[in-house]
């Protein structure tokens, strides 16, 4: 993408409840902008992020044989009250349709997989399962908070697993809580930790929280230094005595820390398999409900915390699978043999199916970098006059995990990128 | 993916209202569920349809420079009063949320994408450029239809192009229209024509339709023998006298023709940008709206047209590009050596990266060709001890563009499914 042709809003003057790092981030670099409240619109730059992390996450799921469908985000009311979530949920979304049939913008689909589940299980042969969509979501909160971080519509990853026993669930829950390590890691996120966390409206029997250490948090965690123990407050038996508590495990102090909530995932049991009517025949010919997991990664949170994780509101920093550009050239200067040169490395990395921005407007070198900045490409090229002269261009590098020459040949530039993302991908 | 682990819910006794073969196809074949009226559930095979449909979407439109967003499906209904559009579409679902917003749900995104666009336009030197996005729309129509064909909800993509003048939207609608014949093409939609089309709700000057001719089609056409005119009924100034219409070009007689439209384009001009207060600096100085134009696929309404055209109802046929797999390998019989050479041929097209499935179930033969057929991948190696030992295995083909050879020497099957996967994406 040559960079005059891309149509990008930078936020100048930030509005007052812009005041985390990476809500500023998200607003100066043009990679979202409020349509409403609580309701964003991403530019192409927030959209690539957001594309980059389903890919991500796509991946993982699908080496466990997950399977991607997509369920509607409107369904029929009839299907909460089979569950008995209607009057519960209190940011479930009801509306009447001109048809007169009593809907609801669906905020999670325990209710709508059930519906699909049961309609096509027979046996225990088709068992085990785990079936995930990636999919926009509504949920009527009262209030919404630091830009992306907790909005009224946003994406999410929302996986479903059968089983014919418990312990065929806690063997694919083990495995989907390595593979959302994996993802996180893979998606840049440090600091993510995985945490015992309460059941609350979903029910169930176990549940792990997976929390980004931040100052931003919303969450209280308390850990202990002394064992793995590591829980959510609403875990602990005595939430009101904030600062005293003791590990359950080894009775040791508890250390609180604060944290934004990046993945959810439960063992739900037959809590919506027996309400919900799933049935299946086991080997015995007799007819019974499958034991159900769900597993949640809110896409469009993990964009956010990677934003809040940024240098600095001013300087974004994406490893090369999720930057959304991989490279971008600088060309400095008017010079004909310049801009040429900088045009014919931008074709030939395109033509290699590599993201590259190219700019050769005649911005100043210094309003030039500083865009750069904003779009975080973990390669930057800088083609100038005073290099070609020297026989070598400068390379600027962001988020790799190799290090890398600063200095490269003339004729090197087009190989040493190539190799670069070959090893960084 | 082995045959086994693939959840899919085949409908055995298909509804009443299922009448055209491409809803029965998609009943039979688990491509859809309903979940409520005009309310689906896309199985992994209807899904991967849809993404491979959003592909080659994606690669057309990029190829002109349009940059992919993501706008909210709610937004505040202020945006729809702006426009004057907020009583007269009468699909558009309005609600209160909880916070006291009077809001929508989005069935088109003219009014949203105009408040982004006036949120970052300032000079005539942004212009042109072309925003798109691929999303999930309700429309709140009264009546649902033909499985996919007339849905509540669906999936859509729309693109949003804006410039300095109307020399510069007819250029740039003449490359959107070539780019949706291309798509058309690539996804193997034959028989998909484009007319003149009426402006209706949406205003502007110009518009097209791209209809695929169908005996399922809801839309009257007009097209002419001997020039090139084509056009939706709605546009003939007589359109009572159903019959005796007679061509404006040429003056002879129009025949009439039954379409499902899968694609809509609009020269809008100022309609959106004027009401919604779209400005930009013109190079003299002065503040004026852009000249816009507007450009939709129905993207899971293409999925149902390729689901009618298939051969029957038990049968579907997809090119390589669509397929949700590209081989199916069907092992018949329980003897060790044949289940072991499937899924050999099986891990090394998977480690290709190639979509396989794998079928060495103990069904019967004929239940394992019938799954087949509901697959529809382009490519069957049929895998079975009296082949084995004659040295060919038998393959069966269908939805390529070359003939291949049917008897495949068995050191040759890999190498022959590679090369014709090659040779048709």
């Amino acid at each position: 993408m040559k960079i005059e042709n891309l149509f990008i809003k930078r936020t100048k003057e930030l509005p007052s409840d812009a005041t985390t790092p990476g809500h500023k981030l998200a607003l100066k670099g043009g990679y979202i902008h409020q349509t409403g409240a609580g309701l964003y619109t991403y530019s192409s730059l927030g959209l690539r992020l957001l594309l980059n992390i389903e890919k991500i996450i796509r991946e993982e799921l699908n080496k466990l044989n997950c399977q991607e469908i997509l369920m509607p985000m409107v369904s029929p009311a009839s299907l909460w009250k089979e569950s008995e979530r209607y009057e519960s949920v209190d940011v479930l979304l009801k509306f009447k349709t001109r048809a007169g049939m009593d809907a609801v913008l669906n905020p999670t689909h325990e209710e709508i997989i059930s519906d699909y589940v049961r309609s096509g299980l027979q046996s225990y042969k088709q068992l085990p399962f785990c079936l995930y969509q990636i999919q926009t979501k509504y949920r009527d909160e009262l209030r919404a908070r630091a830009g992306l971080i907790r909005t009224r519509e946003f994406m999410m990853k929302d996986a479903y697993s059968f089983h014919t026993s418990w312990d065929s669930l806690n063997e694919f829950y083990d495995k989907m809580l390595n593979a959302y390590k994996n993802i996180y890691e893979k998606i840049g996120l440090s600091k993510v930790i995985d945490i015992l966390a309460p059941t609350g409206d979903m029910g169930g029997k176990i549940s792990h929280e997976f929390q980004m250490i931040s100052d931003i948090g919303e969450d209280t965690i308390y850990v202990c230094e002394s064992c793995d123990y590591r829980a959510n407050k609403e875990v602990l038996t005595d939430k009101d005595a904030e600062d005293i508590l003791l590990c359950p495990k080894c009775g040791k102090k508890l250390n609180k820390l604060r944290g934004v909530e990046v993945g959810n995932i439960f063992q739900l049991g037959d809590k919506y398999t027996k309400s919900m009517k799933v049935e299946y025949m086991t080997e015995e010919g007799k007819s019974t409900n499958p034991i159900m997991g769900c597993y949640g990664i809110g896409v469009s949170r993990c964009l956010a915390c990677l934003l809040e994780q940024s240098e600095s509101e001013s300087k974004a920093v994406f490893n090369m699978n999720i930057a959304p550009y991989k490279v971008h050239i600088i060309s400095i200067g008017d010079e004909t043999d310049i801009i040429n040169y900088s045009e014919k490395l931008y074709e030939q990395l395109s033509n290699d199916g590599i993201d590259v921005i190219l700019d050769t407007t005649n911005d100043r070198a210094g309003s030039k970098f500083a865009n750069a900045d904003l779009i975080g490409a973990p390669i930057r090229a800088i083609i100038s006059k005073k290099n070609k002269e020297a026989g070598v261009f400068e390379m600027k590098y962001s988020g790799l995990k190799g290090e890398y020459e600063n200095n490269i040949n003339i004729d090197e530039v087009y190989n040493t990128i190539s190799n670069i993302i070959k090893k960084e991908l």
